[in-house]
């Protein structure tokens, strides 16, 4: 681990100001993995009591943001390329957790899966696959994209 | 067309009230497309003066909405099963139009893409294909696929 | 399990007859999971000495289905709905085993991951996430979700 | 355009011996675009007569190969990384055309879309959205993945 779980808070409170420290808070970030939670809250709520989708793929993408730079120490460069999300269950009115598993760490791409879960039930409520793109180190002369 | 934009803007603004009406309205919605504008605000910016991510796929998701009820009337049942978005080109600080086409309108699944433009360019800055679930009729005997 | 792998392969041939049992063989099936074998195969190599895209998708395709079947029993109607692939590392030229596990076993759809792996290397070498739609069952006043 | 139709098949023939020629042909590529016949055989018919996912498949990565050799001229280097398919309606036993356009020609990445469909029906049987990365050029000494 490049970074641990407080400092990455910090950090991402920073750029994320709206995101970090209110609706989501990184739980857990290790080589290669990430928990962040995504705080319960009455704006996430859809018709029937449900989480949106778009805070579920927020949560997806701030997951495996977090576990990119707890693999590879504070860069903040990486940005996501595809997201592939699939909604399996609607979720509770409560937080839900992003579990973040990177599957490859490429120099140029990233690709990790994120499953979500409800606070209190061990079914999936969502599985997301992400991809980032690493850009080439700026000492690169031929930075391309 | 079975409801115009103005209506369709009424309902939605009744059911996503943090959304509809401040960071996205329906400009334009027929059989089987939409076009939905994401209102550039600063809470959507993200370190390099870039539009997030998750903006992108809320305004996916809405214009896909608002797709499949210009085309089967206000019924709002369906639900988001899957989305795939490759992300194009940095977005400007500057609106956003998600422009929805329907592929295929089936009994139980309806599948779309939605292209994305900054407005003043004319290459997108996402795609986004997504499928939703429209259930079964509660009236419908021989409810089906 | 409602099918045991022998079996499954057998009724999997007789609908296959290209694929299984010359280029794919079940090797275990249980309710929710399956692993599914490809073959090495001469025709499956593409410059590079790497196995081909097409092989890998067929190979997570089958190996869904196969879950399916041991979940819900022979019953030979489920079709593909939707795949995302992501292609991780350059398979060697060897027999390449799929894994699948059902995330959401619904009424209508199912959605599974498939992680595919060379012989003899545990680090995948591509990832799958799929969605089967189940048809209505005929017979079935009240076929749903 | 950087090759015509004729010699880029002459030239996938020769790497792709078992498809270009046999099952599938190029039949118009340009700058960003392609047009790829999948042609009709009992090969790739599943039961209920109709064209495999697999054959579906792999027509969309080769009309998006095709597209990317129309647009750089014949470097065979580029790689899928992701393939996202949506199957719309079931194919009838007779060709599949894939029509390819890129969305996006980074250095790094390229990211189109292909619309498959029956001969004789304007109606998409199938819809996928793939990513190639493009490998860093022989000459760059840092070469990356």
């Amino acid at each position: 681990m490049k970074i641990p779980a407080d400092e990455l808070n910090k950090l991402l409170a920073a750029h994320f100001p709206d995101v970090i420290g209110k609706t989501m808070r990184v739980e857990k970030v290790a080589e290669m993995t990430s928990d962040v939670r995504l705080l319960y809250d009455d704006r996430h709520l859809r018709p029937g009591e449900t989480i949106s989708g778009a805070a579920l793929m927020s949560l997806a993408d701030m997951a495996m943001y977090a576990a990119i730079l707890g693999t590879m120490g504070p860069v903040l460069l990486a940005v996501t390329t595809n997201l592939n999300i699939n909604f399996l269950r609607k979720p509770r009115p409560a937080d839900v957790t992003g579990q973040c598993r990177i599957l490859k760490f490429g120099k140029r791409l990233v690709v990790g899966e994120v499953f979500m879960y409800s606070d209190g039930d061990d079914r999936p409520v969502a599985h997301a696959t992400l991809t980032y793109s690493i850009p080439p180190d700026k000492n690169d002369k031929e930075a391309s994209a």
